[in-house]
């Protein structure tokens, strides 16, 4: 399975690019193919160093969507617009959205566009045959990057698409100690999307690092 | 110390007196003085078949908040204006808010008032020398009243007045193994109360009962 990381040299594109490419073909996309290159190049000797074998190639933005099964949109809500606007090929694809729309005001704070959520915003954009999912919210871009460290964490993932969010699902699954559940159609989104923010709140005001969450 | 349960008989204010009145004194308000002493008489035997001693007393919601310190508004969202409305002597109390309003359509849906948060609308419908904070929000009724259970959760409190919310956070942190976060001013209530309508959604979808969070 390729999956293609739109805005894969980021902060949260880079640390899942470490946790997927020894896993899946992983494409990684920038508006820069060089750093895409150099970030593939730093990560794929990062895993060796670990003794993993891993599928990891950078290219651009376009590329990695054209070459991909599965493309993720690792990119901060405040560039997403603009991004999406200058690419194309996401008919058929699933889309997976870990995008927060949120503010550092006093406090952090949800800042939902219009549509209710970024997933529901990123729905409209899209061709319609686009089968979008959000997951992965909630997961801090330090805590993707400390490969020494498992991921015991609960990942909600929205979808109106059932097949497409059973494949998030599974691909969720097979990460770390990840646990995918699924939190229903894409309009729940927007509840899945004011957990990060919240959390970071939690982080702030209780003076710990990159907090996460479980279900149970 | 004296807390005072407005609604003290409905589902979550039942649990939580049952939970509460081993470790301060309880004080079970509800419309119906009748149905607050029974409520009252039935949690003090409940309790006392484990072995545990109570301090419980069933009167009407005003009676509850003149006689209590800490007031809990356990009140569903839909009668929560109306029931605020024909009750005074809120001045100077700490008013802790579990109360999360949502709907259940297609899915469960985050509908808050205009003020942005249950909690928000209290402040502005309360005296401002009331001191109010959000807490206990997502643990579900069904956990309050499973005494032979641990609560193993995490709860975050958010209130403007600090010295309330860590009045607030020590009673959380005596009850069971809750545990209690920090979220912030009260304006972050907003993305705790989305919470419970995600719960409800991740319980629902996935076919598991009471679903809780952990925050680590």
């Amino acid at each position: 399975m390729k999956i293609g990381i739109v805005g894969g040299t980021g902060d949260i594109g880079e640390g899942m690019a470490l946790r997927l490419s020894p896993i899946f073909d992983v494409i990684v996309g920038s508006r820069d193919t060089d750093k895409a290159e150099a970030t593939c190049k730093l990560g794929i000797e990062t895993l060796k160093t670990r003794g993993k074998a891993c599928s990891l190639k950078g290219v651009s933005n376009q590329e990695a969507i054209d070459a991909a099964d599965i493309v993720v949109l690792a990119i901060p809500f405040k560039h997403l617009a603009g991004t999406l606007d200058g690419l194309h090929g996401f008919e058929d694809k699933i889309v997976i959205s870990p995008v927060n729309p949120m503010e550092k005001r006093d406090h952090f704070v949800f800042v939902p566009p219009q549509e209710g959520s970024a997933a529901l915003m990123i729905k409209r954009i899209l061709p319609p045959s686009a089968r979008i999912c959000s997951a992965f919210n909630t997961i801090a871009a330090n805590k993707w990057k400390a490969l020494d460290e498992e991921l015991l964490y609960s990942v909600p993932v929205c979808g109106d698409d059932d097949g497409a969010k059973q494949e998030v699902m599974g691909i969720v699954n097979r990460i770390s100690r990840l646990q995918a559940f699924d939190a229903g159609p894409l309009a729940v989104s927007s509840m899945v999307e004011a957990l990060t923010p919240l959390l970071l709140n939690i982080a702030r005001y209780n003076k710990i690092r990159d907090v996460g969450i479980q279900f149970r």
